[in-house]
This record gives structure tokens, C-alpha cells and sequence, in this order.
């Protein structure tokens, strides 16, 4: 499995994914699922995926394939994030199409996969995709700031909770690494390293991200504090009247 | 969907069910999940159940016709839990087998439910079974004090962090309460009422539970205390490092 979030706030766009990959619970590995492109100076684009690796690796390597050749449409040339978000789209389509050609019978979703592409073109907004397994998309807007795809559910209640589109860069950053702590406390598909990559709004910095291991100083002092905090604040709820006891 | 816990630990039990069931969103109602049967001052059972209402619904009424009926095995006769337990899953089974034979080619995971079952029988200590929808079962343990039935990743972080064999009944009930805000609050298909039970080992009370409502003052207060303790708990977090920025 695997859990990737993508946030598109006032302040700039985070994006912080997880490397674990699993074909059966002995069968684990270590991949990225977080890629930087773009120009610096000029665009900044970052691509998360989840679902089948065989696909998602497809896609993401001719996306950088076509912007190496440089012939016709490719993520470097196309006008809007949009644009982008289209062409990610259509190369996951023509994916599966081909793998169902070639392992006729098999359920399509075997090997679907997720995207989300978010970034910043010069002289436009930052956006953020989703891009569904059929290829088709969703913005985020400021009602819904964030996405998630993967293993999504252990680390909604935080993110629903605490994270608005005004939520400032730092705190926001804290709450996904909170997202991910929960997860990856209940979930043993979706492990350490994170990637992770934090872009601020207008800036056309070209951050390099970075990636956390399980010993990170900061990550773990934060894990541990979080949990010494959500003990205390169960604990510090006042205790449930007499009546509810019988 | 549904949203089920039950907890075996050194002071009792604790079930607590929500109330919501749908056919597609626009298919909404509310059933009760959680029955209490037995026999006062003799033995206290408990009964939650979450899939496909039909299937449940039929499980859990011939369960009490046959104890109407008082004709051979019924769970006010068989000697333990785990005889309860493996009564439970031989109903859940026929309850299957009856439905495959009407709609022939339907995938049986349509049908399927899961149920808990807990309680203590005097003589005997407090037990608590897991009921899978194939009719086996497993005991809950001092490791793994708690099952979840349904929609369970949303509320599993809380119990994973702060519950343990030796919580005390109160403060396990705030827990169990706080898994279920979580899960409302990030899922539409669990939803209020709640119902609860909570049976202190040893007393042979026949507690009848309670309800608790969207208005309920304790359960109100205690979901908004906990949302501004997340809050403010993230954000006493150390801010993350310079270089995580770049």
C-alpha cells in the first residue's frame, strides 16, 4: 500500500508521501513515490502516486522520457497546471489500456493507479490534482485543501480536524507528519522513509525536499510528543457521568 | 456502513455501536447494532454486528427465537462464551448458505456480516469473540484487548495509542467514544445515535445501555473538548527544522 498527501494552502503547497511498496506481506520494498520536475526560475512540478507500481512507474518515467526528448506536449511545455494534470491523465489511460491488452480477463483496478500533481507555472496560481485511476481529475479549492490517495483513513481524523486552507505552512507540515504517524502506527503496508517537499507560494524556489527516516530526530521527538499529548488530552476529558454506566 | 468496538479488559467491557445503516447515500437509516441478552444475576451476553443488514438482522432474531423457543442449544444454555461464540457463527454460516442458494451467482461478500460477541457467564471470566463473516472466530487477549467490526481505520489510532488491557473502564470509555467521533466525523456513513454497554467483570449486572444522541451534553462536549486538545496539541509540536523547507 502506500499514503501520499498533497496540500494546497494559502501559504505555498506541501506534498509528503510514504516508500513502501508490498506484493504480499514478505514481498516489501523501498520506492519513491514522490518526483520533482520542472524549471527552476519557472515552473515547479510534483507528481505522488499510489496503486500498482508496474503502472505508476510507467507513467512517471515516459512523463520524464517525453520532457527528455522534448518532441510535442510534455509536462516542461504544457501551459497550465491543468494542461498537466490532463497529460498525467492520459498517460495512466493508455497504461492500463496497454496492460489489458496484455493480461486479458484481469480486473483493471489490479493495476490502477493513483496521481496527484500539484506545482506552479509563472505567472499563474499554485494548483493541486487529483487524478483518479480513469484517468479523469479534481482541483483543490479552498473549501477542500488537501488530498490524499493510498491508505487514506487512518490519517483523515487529524487533517479534518486541524488543517484549513489558512493553515500556516509550518503547522501544516506538523499535521501531515501527524497524518502519517497515525498511519503508519496502524498500518504496517506504509513505512518510513517519507518524502517530503514543502514549496512556498510565489516564491519559484526549486526545493529538492527531503527525506525522513525512521531515526529522524525531529520526526520521532514529534511521534512521541504526539502520542504523550493524545494521552493526556483522553485523560484530561472529564470522566463520563454515572448514568452512562448502566 | 457501521461502526463497531468492543473491549474485554481487567475491570469489564465495554461495546459501544453507532446506529446508521445505507443502501447508497440517499438510502439512509437507523437500526440498532447492539443486543444485550442473557439471563440476569447468571450471564450477560452482548451482541454487535455490522455487513449486510439482512444477513445480521436474521442472525440476530433466530438467535433470540431460539431462545423463546428453549429447544436444544440456544445462548442462554450453552455452557461458555466460546460455545456462544461458535453458536453465532453456525447461524451466520446457515444465514449464508440460505442466501447463496436464492441468488445464485451473487458474491457472497454482498451478504457477509461480522459480528462481537462478549460477556461473562458465571463461574466464568468476562470473554470476548471476534466473528468473522465466515463463521470462524477469535478470543480477545491481554495483547489485543479490542476488536473493531465496519468502518474501523478512522477510530483505530486512538485506540492503538491510548488503550490498554489495564485502562480503567472510564477511561477506556472516553477512548472508545473519541474512536467513534473520529470515525463520524471523516465518514458519512457512521453515525449517531450510539449505542453502549458497559459491564463491570464480575457484577452479573444486566445493564440495558445507553443511547446517546447528536445533543447528548457529555458526548457533545467531550467531541469539542477533544477537537480544540488536537488542535492545540499540534500546535504545541516543536515548528519543523529550517532545512526540512528546502
Amino acid at each position: 500500500m502506500t499514503y501520499c498527501v498533497g496540500m494546497r494552502l494559502k501559504e505555498g503547497l506541501i506534498f509528503v508521501s510514504d516508500s513502501r511498496t508490498n506484493a504480499g506481506i514478505d514481498h516489501i520494498a523501498t520506492f519513491r513515490k514522490l518526483h520533482r520536475l520542472g524549471v527552476p526560475g519557472e515552473r515547479l512540478l510534483v507528481i505522488q502516486s499510489s496503486g500498482n507500481l508496474a503502472t505508476s512507474q510507467v507513467v512517471v518515467t515516459k512523463l520524464f522520457h517525453s520532457i527528455q526528448a522534448d518532441i510535442g506536449k510534455h509536462l516542461n511545455n504544457v501551459p497550465t497546471i491543468f494542461d498537466a494534470a490532463g497529460l498525467v491523465g492520459q498517460y495512466l489511460r493508455d497504461t492500463m489500456k496497454a496492460s489489458a491488452s496484455i493480461v486479458a480477463g484481469s480486473e483493471d483496478s489490479e493495476f490502477s493507479c493513483s496521481f496527484l500533481i500539484g506545482g506552479q507555472i509563472k505567472g499563474q496560481p499554485p494548483e493541486l490534482y487529483n487524478i483518479y485511476p480513469q484517468g479523469n481529475f479534481i482541483a483543490a479549492t479552498m473549501d477542500t485543501p488537501y488530498f490524499q490517495i493510498g491508505e487514506s483513513k487512518y490519517g483523515k481524523p487529524i487533517l479534518d480536524r486541524a488543517l484549513s486552507y489558512d493553515s500556516p505552512l509550518d503547522k501544516a507540515l506538523r499535521c501531515a507528519l501527524i497524518s502519517f504517524d497515525s498511519t503508519i502506527r496502524s498500518n504496517l503496508s506504509v513505512g518510513t522513509p517519507l518524502d517530503l517537499l514543502v514549496y512556498k507560494a510565489d516564491s519559484f524556489d526549486f526545493p529538492e525536499g527531503r527525506r525522513l527516516y525512521e531515526t529522524d530526530p525531529y520526526f520521532s521527538m514529534i511521534r512521541q510528543q504526539w502520542s504523550e499529548s493524545m494521552r493526556a488530552s483522553l485523560y484530561a476529558l472529564p470522566p463520563p457521568p454515572d448514568d452512562y454506566w448502566r
